[in-house]
């Protein structure tokens, strides 16, 4: 342990070991100890050992900016995101971190709101760390965040947010998440499926809308009233009194765009005395947990599996980083139903 | 624009721009581009000027790292975090950026859960990246995060966790908040209060506990019940059926320990014909838009400023990084009252 000779073996509060402390601590020259911890030059055995003993016992980190620079890797990577809310970004952030973390890579996250010059004040950051790569996420897939990523030199990738052309993109598949919903109520029997989703001007909307009509298309039903409103439960609500008010047949089955919107729809129908899943079904979309698990009854709704999404991404980050070949394109992920009680047992079993 | 020579002007594409190249463009060797974009050297300004030129014109990005060395900062900060969920922490997250970002400081987010091996994997990758400092933040103000960094030779702030000793620490002032909430009550004339929590083992359950009985006693009022269960919807429902079930003077107010239980206390008192705001009035904790807003009526709520409480811990963590002293202990602050429709206007007014 002790080689007899007096010396500072602690450096002083406050400030990170560096390698002269290891230096001064072995008795050696700060370049000998740098080698001697990068296993180089020439030394023996028991000086290299003294020296790696003494680094262990001061809590000496190697600097990682320095090794950055030899390896020409920052092992760090940039995320940009526009959403301040983060109920989708959040799980898609998740994911992206699982997977980057888990390979030795850390993450820079930034918000780039909708302002062009906060994102490009945040990209300009992230090239001056000489991050290994960016991923782009945002609260809609169906518009891109307020900045130009397409010409960085570095490998971008984007996760639940509309892409550049020609680049690499992960979305979650929105007409397939519509059609796990409609062939669940075919499947129990139910015939009058209503459509109750978000407003016009979001592409999820009418790429959940065309799965919703192809399928009962297929199926020989008839394609029910579809409602776009807005993404809340007071349009669930408002959505049940214009299908239940007045004459006509009502729907047996409600097929919402969102969590909130089916919510406000089971609000609506337990107000008037209508039984779910009794007289009608009930699906959401989103599986956000706290208003589909707190609904009366628990709701069945379609999970977008996001931070599967993200992990996906960020594996795809990493080899793009390895230099390996990624065909570019946007991949479409499968969605889930996550079955609650708010679609019953089969009417006809 | 061109002096007549001809040069590679452009580098390869999927490479950044390298001081190599400005060198290459403008005739001069490396260290002259060096020497020039750093505003050091002697050469005539016209060669300093072309330089200049080169290197905007290529979009050169000097070398983050490299700079950082020189400087002995990294200009990036470390943020923990234990909440994968997020709605805590999203807010104090979003004030701690702008605060770091406005200062052109970039932040490493890391989610350590509740593991302490990934706790000390996020903390090692932080220092060996030479993080100019550290803030910690969590989704309770009464759990530690998995990790020590009491002695980690880098400043240290806790945003909304429990703090080490003697450390610098930001949290909302719940007893104060608790205060606002029964105040206004007892302004609008409201005189059989009633409480109704979350687990008792979350220290701010008692805080503001504690908070409400000490209003209603300075004020002369009976203190009424307080019922502590759960965060949920389910138990505000739960609550207001114990409230209300049989004989006795029930509630004409009821201060709820967070939105949650705020949603499902009001929708239980509609669903029992009994008016809010004209028979009962109800405040809620937290002010989570999503939940209430759409409360009916929309609900009167505290709000923890958790924003600001961010940007605070933000702002005091690049002080302590610029070497100004900084007091060590726990700032409380303030929380402020959002005002909707669950509360009505003065009863004997």
């Amino acid at each position: 342990m002790s080689d007899g000779m007096e010396r500072d073996v602690v450096a002083p509060r406050g400030r990170p070991v560096t390698l002269r402390d290891v230096a001064k601590d072995a008795g050696v020259s700060v370049a000998t100890a740098s080698k001697a911890l990068n296993d180089q030059g020439r030394m023996t055995a028991e000086t290299r050992t003294r020296i790696q003993e003494a680094a262990r016992r001061l809590g000496f980190r190697p600097n990682g900016l320095a090794q950055s620079l030899l390896r020409r890797r920052s092992f760090t990577v940039g995320m940009l995101t526009n959403d301040t809310y983060g109920r989708f970004s959040l799980p898609v952030m998740a994911g992206i971190s699982e997977a980057l973390v888990d390979n030795g890579v850390s993450v820079f996250l930034c918000n780039v709101e909708d302002d062009p010059r906060l994102g490009q004040l945040h990209v300009d950051a992230m090239l001056e760390k000489r991050v290994d790569g960016i991923i782009a996420t945002g609260k809609r897939i169906d518009r891109q965040l307020p900045v130009d990523l397409s010409r960085l030199g570095v490998p971008v990738i984007y996760a639940f947010t509309e892409p550049d052309p020609n680049s690499i993109a992960f979305v979650s598949d929105d007409e397939g998440g519509a059609r796990l919903a409609v062939e669940h109520f075919i499947r129990l029997g139910r015939r009058r499926i209503a459509h109750v989703t978000g407003p016009t001007t979001f592409t999820v909307v009418h790429r959940r809308a065309e799965a919703y009509r192809a399928v009962l298309a297929e199926a020989g039903l008839p394609v029910g009233p579809v409602l776009m409103g807005r993404w809340s439960e007071s349009w669930g609500r408002d959505a049940v009194a214009e299908l239940f008010g007045e004459g006509g047949s009502a729907p047996d089955a409600i097929f919402c765009g969102n969590d909130q919107i089916a919510r406000g729809v089971i609000d609506a129908l337990r107000e008037r005395g209508i039984d779910v899943p009794g007289s009608v079904g009930v699906v959401g979309f989103d599986n956000w947990e706290i208003v589909a698990a707190e609904s009366r009854p628990p709701l069945t709704t379609v999970d977008m599996n996001l931070v599967t999404l993200g992990r996906e991404a960020g594996m795809t980050l990493l080899s793009l980083v390895d230099g390996k070949p990624v065909e570019p394109g946007i991949r479409k992920l499968p969605c889930r139903l996550v079955v609650r009680q708010s679609c019953g047992r089969p009417l006809d079993g």
